[in-house]
């Protein structure tokens, strides 16, 4: 998906909402345990009740992995129900040398090689340039690189302070020697309210993918108020707030509620930006 | 498995090596497409042919996502044929936040849940101490965390210098609040030569595990004479200079040939403490 359709999405839906399939087994209303594979029925009918009020899901893979061949395969599954004009992240966090990275690209991006083709995959900075360039080769393809996180350990290292600032700044900085904002996002975790201007500041025009809203305690209106520029620049990210707001028969329901609720609030963000 | 057992296992077989199942279906002899799983043909051969040679085996993971379902198939059945008493490195390069990397602790060290249960596996530590911790509360499994790459762009962001040290520095003292040398050991590149008189200033006791010998052009010798201590603390791996010595149809003969000649090596350099 390319950065123009991306935004035309958020401009038609008001809504620059990015729902978590975090679909966690034991987590999941009892009653699908029923169905054969009971994580992708519960993705399905989430889906099926928020996919207007949403820009983007983000699948993250720890989730499937955990279930081995079974929750892989219920991952595939997933992403083929995914719609195609909705923005798809595999938050993955990979990161290797530069001929394994390759292989990590082509996991995500490659659908003839993994049957999987996401729009975009979160990568880890630690390994620098040689293991996030292979991702950037695919065409509308994105990689969104771990910046600032959302966890309260994100301090032990991201805010390491060298003479070329802290070092969650110095990724953004010399990660824009190797992508722009047409292929190119990072992570901000919600939870780092005025951190956020100062982000601003060194990449003004990138899209910021923001886990934390919710479950880990971020408010909207404080990224919103730091945050968002002038083509909106921000997907923020709820997993738990919504897929879990009933663990009963209504919970795809509820869920739309809970995303509807965002949804409601972003539209009158992004008035104000005179989309 | 224990720091004991793996010391046990160096000393009786004479060697620290470690083989890096890289296994890429592209790259294998050819003769083995004839196979229902020509990588895993390849992986049991390779691992018949040097199982007493090695005490590691490492699993790239890449290697095996790439090609999806058929893929992670094949790391199941290659997990499942590995000597139980050999120590084996899932290389999945994950971390996240807390209760996402329980996931991948789950994916990689629960077999009940995911049908794999390796000895330990690499963890990137950008995410800091809750991204790390989940993963140390299964006994006799380790963390294997990145600290200084083999890679060229390792010089990215891992020497950036704050006033406690450069940020693997940083790592290295940090993540020992967290974990000891009974359950936690570092990646370390072999390409970095004289580095390792300076880590094990700081991770005197731990293991390290050393990958870039061979294609990516570390030298044993240096990683041994700065690298090397009084337990033998080091597990040199080397990948494609031994699956793919050959491309023949005596691709495992020649595999033998060439982790024979490490060993052997590796023999000359733990005689020389005392082993």
């Amino acid at each position: 998906m390319t950065r123009k359709e991306l935004i035309k999405q958020i401009k038609t839906k008001r809504s620059f909402l990015c729902i978590g399939l975090d679909s966690d087994i034991n987590k999941i209303p009892k009653h699908l345990l029923a169905f054969e594979d009971p994580v992708f029925e519960f993705n399905k009918q989430i889906i099926d009740a928020t996919k207007h009020l949403c820009v983007s899901y983000k699948i993250n893979t720890a989730f499937y992995e955990c279930r081995g061949l079974a929750g892989w395969r219920c991952l595939v599954n997933t992403f083929n129900y995914l719609p195609k004009d909705i923005f798809s992240i595999a938050d993955a966090k990979r990161g290797d040398i530069g001929n394994t990275s390759s292989m990590y690209a082509d996991a995500f991006f490659d659908k003839e090689s993994s049957g999987l083709s996401f729009d975009s995959v979160t990568v880890a900075p630690y390994m620098g340039a040689d293991s996030v360039k292979p991702f950037l080769k695919y065409s509308d393809k994105w990689v969104v690189l771990l910046a600032l996180t959302s966890n309260e350990s994100a301090k032990d290292f991201q805010f390491l302070e060298s003479k070329s600032g802290f070092l969650f700044e110095n990724v953004l900085v010399k990660s824009q020697e190797w992508a722009n904002e047409e292929n190119m996002m990072y992570v901000v975790g919600a939870t780092k309210g005025k951190a956020f201007a100062d982000i601003r500041k060194l990449a003004p025009n990138h899209f910021l993918l923001v886990p934390g809203i919710g479950a880990q305690g971020g408010s909207l209106r404080d990224v919103c108020q730091y945050g968002i520029n002038k083509d909106c620049g921000l997907i923020v990210n709820s997993s738990r707030a919504i897929i879990y707001a009933s663990n009963g028969e209504d919970f795809a329901n509820a869920a739309r509620n809970e995303a509807e609720k965002l949804q409601l609030e972003m539209a009158i963000e992004i008035e104000k930006i005179g989309f």
